[in-house]
């Protein structure tokens, strides 16, 4: 599997003052070795390893100040690092330089339930957050497959299968702290739920794949957790009758928390790794947040759409441990797709198309699957026109990344036919760069390619990420 | 009464050679006229007429491309123009050029109701657009006092009543289309309704009044009109007591679609105003929308937490006359705050808070303005921690200006020391340009410029608006 662009080898080695530099500042929480390279040279993409010339583990907002005014005054590349768990290449070391792991800034910063707020360091997950919520009454909805952290959720505008009701991060990072390329530390917004007073710094950082900034605290919207939640499964004939279903019930406005669709290949790999008995045929996983009340009214009506989509019998999880099951085996699904092919590399498509077109645009992919000459399996959070394909490919077979590689572009094309986008929440890092001319027109890339040479004149930020800054390459 | 920088007769006459090119390609849709000057000169705002040297009436994003690649070519300050009903100055024009007015373009592009979108000109009021709508099930929720052009409101971020429940135009901006400074005309977005394609540019135009580029198209969000809707009014004996009660619904996350304060002044003067008879203390005016059962729900949470703070009956309005009476009295208090003082000139504030601080900043205005020597009213989307005061001012009286402009500046300060913002949703224009420094630092300003000068490198687009380009002058 060859990387685009991919001249790791042609790099300049670390200026040797910069390195006492940071070996002074950071003693051995700045590393050469090589392990700790490979550790940060990887990520969930199907990219090859690439590492970066060293490692520096920071602890705060002014030790990643450091960081970054040593890698713009010698014009070394910075890349921030929080899980490791994206998928496109955003933290492949393409040209080198200095990795920034923010994973042990993991802090609450401030609490404040009242005003549904909680500010976290970057490097804290989704579910460390919600394990210091537990007892609050209070929760923070996105939920990306993995246990992202905070950080590279908010820099791929992450969302997960909450989105249907409680939105992605644009819209629920409130501020942001980040450090600038230049060496200053902006705050992004105030805490007011709406404001008009300027340019919204925060969104632009939201989704910029730490490409204009380093984000170093982030605060987001909490919601108190709903008086009542119910999960139900619903096996349906066919996939198509299952997208039916969820564009009539986004159309009709039920406020439904979540709804996620699994192909039957999906089902049958979920059966398998989490130990589950559904019915193996495509299926739709609701969740319905509210009061008891407007839980059920909300059910009843689904159910009514579901029976004239063919859709079988309701198979209700009422406990939470039923519940979290069910859940877990969807956050799984990317593990469960694996294992239908022990040894197997996955490349994992993600596009979002305006509902009315959903069905279309799976029909199709679903069409375009039954050729391929590797298992795949189809899931989705549908309710906002998101899907995702996983293939399970030869990590050793060329061949088999080409054609993988072209149901992808297929399958982007479709979307943005369809007036969609090429990655609803993956991010672009490296994997999908080719598609934003495509997607956005060369005029919107040249507005990005000068956001980004105005954010970061020396293009030390993530560089070959996102945007290209020679035009007409994407 | 003085605007800051208006040098309005040190200006340039339009270059000859630009008068010719208008005047060939708009022919009478070009004007140089007094009377049009002036109409276009002036706003919602207090500051005295700003006259532009001409106007063009643009009816296309093609006119548009031409009036810009002039201004830019000829170094030419251009404004856009919809409603004119800006309330801090956005559209006066502080350095001459050209106004463009927009408001003749006011079709609806594309409705697509399957994916509750509509595509529509910059120049369609919020009232036209639900006009049109009327008969599809669907409506458009943001509606700020007036009857504002959805690219002033885009222009602006605005929002209005229904944006606790519905968001803003930041949450409701799907895509647009931009002409930019250098003349070429973009598209933001697809019409996905999540995506992690690259920098979020429509995010960025929005809130950006004028100054990054020509809206020349709006995609917004519709939502299906709900199956049940109930208004009530409730009294309080005093503003805090209305206040808490506000605070703890929201902190309960009670789904209410519209909750509004009026003080007294505000309840006498629109008694007057609309004819209406309504109790004489500071009230709530709540909406509810949901289905039939669920507003119910709704309805009775609400009651049992306003008698908690000493609320008195709820006073229903079910029929749809009824409930649009109450909310034009609402959509009116600013006029009926006008005529508390006849031939007077208002000036309104714009601050917003996190919740928790609402009933503090509040209390503190309002015996701020006990000492006031002009009439005033305190109204407020108070669900979002946003409230206004509406001063009644004698025209002709520096001092009351001045006294006016000190209560502004401490009701400011209050909120961005309260972790709030100097504009909930009326934008910063030229009279909010001194408290950006104070609520963003000065670090954070610096990049708002290094986004203009990428964006506008030539300082044509609505110049001397949201921020000066001179560092430590805001």
């Amino acid at each position: 599997m060859n990387a685009p662009h991919h001249n790791q080898s042609q790099r300049k080695p670390l200026p040797e003052a910069m390195v006492a530099a940071l070996r002074a500042q950071f003693g051995d929480r700045f590393s050469l070795a090589q392990a700790v390279r490979e550790h940060h040279g990887k990520d969930e993409s199907p990219y090859p390893n690439m590492l970066p010339d060293a490692v520096v583990f920071a602890q705060s907002t002014d030790e990643v100040l450091v960081v970054v005014r040593l890698c713009n005054a010698y014009g070394v590349p910075l890349i921030p690092f929080g899980a490791g768990s994206s998928l496109e290449g955003h933290v492949l070391a393409l040209e080198g330089g200095i990795t920034l792991d923010l994973s042990g800034m993991n802090e609450i910063v401030s609490f404040n339930p009242e005003d549904l707020l909680v500010s976290v360091q970057p490097g804290i997950t989704r579910k460390q957050l919600n394990e210091h919520l537990r007892d609050s009454g209070l929760f923070f909805p996105i939920d990306p497959g993995a246990d992202a952290s905070l950080g590279g959720m908010a820099s791929t505008r992450a969302s997960g299968t909450n989105a249907v009701k409680y939105g992605t991060m644009r819209e629920n990072v409130v501020s942001l702290t980040v450090v600038t390329a230049q060496g200053k530390v902006v705050r992004t917004s105030s805490l007011a739920r709406k404001s008009s007073a300027g340019y919204d710094l925060t969104r632009l950082f939201v989704g910029s794949e730490g490409t204009l900034g380093i984000i170093t605290e982030v605060t987001v919207r909490l919601y108190p957790q709903p008086e009542a939640v119910s999960a139900a499964v619903c096996n349906f004939p066919t996939v198509n009758d299952a997208v039916q279903c969820v564009i009539q019930t986004i159309q009709l406005g039920v406020p439904v928390a979540r709804v996620e669709l699994m192909d039957r290949a999906a089902v049958v790999a979920s059966n398998r790794y989490s130990k589950l008995t559904l019915k193996e045929t495509p299926l739709l996983l609701f969740e319905f947040h509210g009061s008891a009340a407007g839980v059920q009214e909300q059910a009843q009506t689904v159910q009514e759409i579901a029976s004239h989509h063919g859709g079988m019998d309701f198979a209700w999880a009422e406990r939470p441990e039923d519940r979290n099951r069910l859940w877990t085996a969807r956050h799984n699904a990317y593990f469960a797709g694996l294992q239908l092919r022990p040894g197997c590399k996955a490349s994992t498509t993600d596009v979002c198309v305006p509902i009315s077109r959903l069905a279309d645009c799976i029909n199709a992919t679903t069409e375009d699957l039954a050729k391929a000459s590797f298992p795949t399996t189809i899931v989705g959070h549908v309710g906002d026109g998101n899907f995702h394909v996983l293939m399970m490919l030869d990590p050793d077979s060329q061949a088999e990344w080409e054609e993988s590689e072209e149901v992808n572009r297929r399958m982007v094309r479709r979307a943005i036919d369809a007036g969609g986008t090429c990655t609803g929440e993956h991010g672009v890092g490296m994997h999908k760069m080719q598609y934003l001319v495509e997607e956005h027109g060369e005029d919107a890339l040249d507005l990005m390619r000068a956001l980004k040479r105005a954010f970061d004149p020396n293009n030390i930020l993530n560089p070959g990420k996102v945007i290209s800054l020679d035009a007409h390459l994407g």
